[in-house]
């Protein structure tokens, strides 16, 4: 199973694709930022996430994409600046009918690390470790964007459990 | 010219279009609504003000978009969700390379009402006078959409002014 991990942004949009096969062990296929130019107008730069994101997603075929849940922004013009570009990934995701998964961040942190308020640094690590990579991936935004990735694949299996469990 | 004036919401998008011809005479093309269901997932509903709002831009072809600028919100969360919601109607313009206006709420009220303090009452009620329209259009989303419409026209019609008398 092949998940899609993403942490919007205008400037940069984080993505890391992952894959978990039939043992249920887990590798990198690939991470990197959807980065748009400083001067383009708020427009131009949904067009280019739009694309480069909707190229992306008819690449790797992902059967699932992730995001996490914004709740904190510094401002509401903060904010709705990341709710733009949020509203046009998940229109990217929707446009290939791709699942939607949403988590929050202490979801995240709790699914990686294993409790929920391990700070950045714990999170990029276990990221590391976990996806067996000699360095924590970078930048920042495609290192998140691997957690959250990882998060839905760890989430899916706690599901898999619960369900043997109540069974 | 014809101008296509958009209030995004993510359970309503208003939407009115009008035309300006040679003589400066406005007229009034259609409003609506494009209303996307409650128990729809967010990412369905940003699918759907897409591929609707698309349609009618390909349909009307207008020279123009105009939205207003957001700066309040009651709070983060529907920042956000406006947020979603706009990302995807400045994104279905560029799609169509439709050129975009913004204009803060005062604008639009000093622009539609000669005043920039005036209620929502006034600013339709002058939608109505300038469109000669029987009565006031429904719903309100609709209405809001007609007055960013009309402000990107008076606005123009300004500058055309200033260019003049500073020549």
């Amino acid at each position: 199973m092949l998940v899609i991990g993403l942490d919007p942004g205008t400037a940069t949009t984080g993505y890391g694709i992952i894959e978990e096969n039939d043992r249920k062990e887990i590798r990198l296929v690939t991470y990197g930022i959807i980065a748009t130019p400083a001067g383009l107008a708020a427009e131009q730069r949904l067009l280019a996430i739009n694309q480069q994101l909707s190229e992306l997603l008819l690449l790797h075929r992902p059967d699932f994409g992730a995001v996490e849940k914004l709740f904190f922004q510094k401002n509401v013009t903060t904010a709705i600046a990341v709710g733009q570009a949020r509203g046009v990934i998940l229109l990217s995701l929707a446009q290939q009918s791709i699942p939607l998964a949403e988590y929050t961040p202490n979801e995240v942190k709790q699914a990686v690390t294993g409790y929920g308020s391990a700070d950045k640094k714990q999170v990029q690590e276990m990221v590391r470790t976990i996806l067996q990579l000699p360095a924590i991936p970078k930048p920042d935004d495609a290192a998140d964007a691997l957690a959250i990735a990882l998060c839905h694949l760890q989430s899916r299996a706690y599901q898999r459990l619960e369900s043997i469990g109540g069974a």
